[in-house]
């Protein structure tokens, strides 16, 4: 498995270069019976259109309008492989070209070489399975992985924590954060930014207890998409500076059903189904499996590599050259990478809502 | 794949409960021809064992004394299946039995009984799986990948980078820390740490790019491991502070390649397998693929849960109990858990070299 | 895994269903570096055409125009995702609506039902996932396959062992099957065919010694595809009747590397390479690893189950009906299923020339 | 994944080699609370014990005793993996030593050291992967599959179809085939058979519509035994002479149930349960599908190639020899490999009942 596909029964497989035909993705073993539309991912692809933040992103225009070839019929899901397809219309590879034969800084194209020997067709087609456009596969995918959470009242919520450095007031205000990016945007440099993202309405019991812990896959699942440097849950590193007294949650009865079962013996299945915890410092995540807490993480970005100010590096021949990267650029990831990050976080709880079927007899 | 393997190429299955027969793993897709030794198993699970900082751990002897059931002939690997196991000679379930109905705080109880509907047996046994005796079996399947590693130049070796929030000198010198982790034994509490890990020697083109990034995996693999809350890489977290021209990453020619080449180009595949970086905020990894740089990484973890102080908590009833753990127990994770660690990076490492093989035609 | 990918390296993923927008498949893990050209598929498809027996097959015209949308970078693989559509044009689900609401003998109408309860767009649009048409994309997949074969002297040669229980003449004469068929058409009935295929210029050590066998893998390529009921390897069925003595194929070294060593004992590598076997009755695997000779297996075709004749049914109320199936359908699967016979073979071998790169240190 | 696993969901990894130190499987998947107990898997292997058919089988003395290691508590699965050893007691190596530097006929020797490059190492330990022994892993882990198959209701059943070419009584009279198998012992030689096996009490729609048919998977799990050459699916190659209307199944209410149902439309729930088919032509699978009739099918096995008969062949260095292999060896693969059989189809039932639980929302 060459990693274009990730999941094990929800399971998608992406593929598309930025300068070629198209993006897209299959999407394997979602269940038959679902009602999806083609707006349901329409409108995630439009939350990752460039120019969302007036300050943070391009000026691209990507259309993106999703083609659903396959796995429907009547407005449901037949239970059949989803193909969806998105066109790339606005290719401008001209600009590429003057650094073609470089190798830029912060970017792949060096490890793409020494990878795949592909010298000459390496810039800019090539890495263009590595360019940010890519994100349009997955957050298709995941608009279909989150009308399967919506169905079971679960959603995905992300959030900017911090951009340039400068935290992000919880109300939403961003003018500390834009005057910076209008600041790096004028001085052709670039930022990075922390990502938040909540997870509610989880039943307990997903994940499986060893290698595909529940935090374990998420955080797979959001470092593999591209700028990503890590990924925390719950106190996260703080954690690590926390005392075992500190930082244990404990089961409790939630106060409603505390109230209700007035002092007598809770019967066992109602503990079980209500159980609440009375801190949320692991993030919802106990052992791997989700405690019907909200799962929440962290997951910081780094700047988008391509700048347009003055870089030294080396050509293809080993030569030092200076190069400047034009065309149109995202100062920061933030805001179009949080549909992508949501994406990711529900394409893992659409597969192990799947896989728990399966723990018991 | 109900998450006890892990791998593509080079895949591991453990099995084993801390209060069962034995812990063990099988490795299959490790190449034929690798020289293997019970010793190189067990060097590294005496790492792990118990009474590795007097301060740090607990006082429970484990002879771990791992069997090699199959894949070796005359002290070489055949390409079959390798079967290890390590026997449990030190149970004592007797400890556990008085929050055998109760829900430990911090611990993954209420989620097995969520997930498996496990009552009756669900302590101590169920959550045996759960226990960080688990990490034997990864610790005896990371020893073969290791081997298989070195004989390449590839090594892996990981730190303790702070304990209970104090930072370790890089020289070694716990003593602050130490102190720290008797005041916490003493009040029946224990404390997180953050370990660091450096992989040397590896080539350039490891990792795919897309979902299995190089980065992506490792995370999955150190998530993995019981208690871990968060991973980073390179400049990780800090990152989303720095600017692109702070945080980019250019290629270079080594210095003594530079200098042999006097002026003259350089040619392609030299270049190619010489290029170095000037700096590595990456951590080794760009778009998901090792660029021939030391791979860094940083995981905290959170303090273990089991504590000797009274804490409160629910019972399977649901009633509100107050409970102490006894037991011997680890005051942190550090610093047994890092051959653990070292042994997730090595499994990942050890896949990717076997998968790079088939890049190219 | 729901069941729409194959193969472990080099693995394909496809989708698409008759009636629907496209047919199309995705390629994961095809290596960077090969020349391939659309022409490459189109030739292929041209085989699996309507019209390719005047007798046996139906009428449609199917224009089968491979578009490739990603993982080409002039004229030669990347090493990402190559993904293929082709579009539906001669869609007549007409001809279907008689039969829409009656499960149709040798059909899997019934069992969809049962699988996914999919009353009311069952047909003819949610079996269009289990129509003829579904190889388009196994053909179009094993194209690639094919080249990655041929670039290392591999090539797999089907052909038409018998027709309507008629025995195709090796020399290709077929006016007796043909005139059988002349037959069953003016009846409205179809036939079954036993297709025969061959693979050459193998390298022995393919095939992985316990579970993945070649053999397990290629009949579970084959019989993958409608309609076939039964795969047999060499001597096959014929091999329970014969005895160890009879049946053993004796590894031998091949007449002109014999003749040239002049008798003098040969050199190790040289025996090991140029070992021949001077029977054939495995057809070519020993132990689920290739030898070395030409694998080779036959596989059982029923008859296409779509007949004029009148048959006799139920509705999905559950009331008996007689039904007549209209429509333009194969009277024999044969010859159109050669080329998606070879296609399935193909992969098997792509994927497992792959693997073998991973058998030794 | 080289190849010692099998199974997605329910899924199985098998271990040891016949010289080694033990056999072994871990299964993963296994859903909680199953009851289990060694003497499932004792008996089962009990049934594959050299001495099952007094004319046909080994005097070999094998005293396999399971050993259940993790994944059990109080008697039930926990949905931990289940690992089970098999010591190897009756290790008598020396009887292969007189061969050990000469390529077996119809043995994987020459394949093995084409494939692993395993001079020296090669024989007897190596191949003592492929050797029949290998099959103890896959009846244990068969065993722990079908306690839970028959916690369904569903049953597998297999008997010797034929023996030596001859056709045995369905009444189990097999003194034709005795006096054959004892004239092939006092000359030296074996004998190839058929197995014929159903699985009873199935639900309709276990299965996966292309790739991952029903027969696909059993087929690629029965010719993974050794000395399988060929399997078919109810009709087999004798459906490649059938016409469509005497091949087709249809559909029909089961008696009791038009008789009940009095002439008025039936209900759509208790059609879509209730309904049987006229014929099983299609062996219970339909378009890959169980259609909820029995599934049936057969398996051809070759003669065991270890025949006391003097054979012709080449040694390591490519000169010709003539070998006798002498030690204990089944005269033929029935009786003994009937529990395997059945075990592998357990193992393909099982895990599909685990997947249908993700067809539907």
């Amino acid at each position: 498995m060459p990693g274009n596909s990730f999941g094990t029964i929800f399971r998608i497989t992406t593929f598309g270069e930025s300068h070629g035909k198209a993006m897209g993705c299959v999407i394997d073993g979602c269940p038959a019976g679902l009602p999806l539309d083609t707006e349901d991912i329409a409108k995630e692809l439009r939350r990752r259109r460039p120019g969302q933040g007036e300050a943070f992103s391009s000026s691209r225009k990507e259309e993106d309008i999703p083609e659903i070839l396959s796995g429907l019929y009547e407005g449901k899901t037949m239970g059949t492989p989803i193909a969806i397809i998105v066109k790339n219309n606005d290719q401008k590879p001209g600009d590429y070209h003057e650094v073609k034969d470089c190798y830029r800084p912060g970017h792949a194209d060096w490890c793409w070489d020494a990878k795949y020997g592909s010298r000459g067709g390496r810039l800019p087609c090539q890495t263009g399975r590595s360019s940010g456009r890519e994100t349009v596969s997955r957050v298709a995918a995941g608009a279909v992985a989150r009308v399967f959470l919506a169905a079971q009242g679960i959603t995905v919520r992300s959030w900017v924590n911090s951009a340039a450095g400068i935290e992000i007031d919880p109300s939403g205000k961003t003018e500390d954060a834009n005057a910076r990016m209008e600041g790096l945007k004028a001085a052709g440099d670039s930022a990075g930014c922390i990502i938040a993202c909540t997870i509610s309405g989880l039943p307990a019991g997903l994940g499986e207890p060893v290698f595909n812990k529940l935090d374990a896959l998420i955080s797979h699942a959001i470092l593999s998409v591209g700028g990503c440097k890590g990924v925390e849950f719950g106190a996260g590193f703080a954690a690590a500076s926390l005392t075992g007294r500190e930082n244990n949650d404990a089961p409790a009865l939630p106060p409603h059903y505390a109230a209700s079962a007035g002092g007598s013996p809770a019967t066992e299945g109602a503990a079980l189904k209500k159980a609440a915890f009375k801190s949320n410092n692991s993030g919802g995540v106990l052992g791997g499996i989700s405690n019907g807490m909200d799962v929440f993480f962290r997951a910081a970005f780094k700047a988008p590599p391509s700048i347009g100010a003055v870089q030294g590096t080396i050509d293809c021949n080993g030569n030092p050259v200076n190069i400047t990267i034009k065309g149109r650029h995202d100062i920061c990831l933030a805001p179009r990478v949080l549909p992508v990050v949501e994406a990711m976080a529900a394409l893992v709880i659409a597969d192990f809502l799947l896989l728990q079927r399966c723990d018991r007899i």
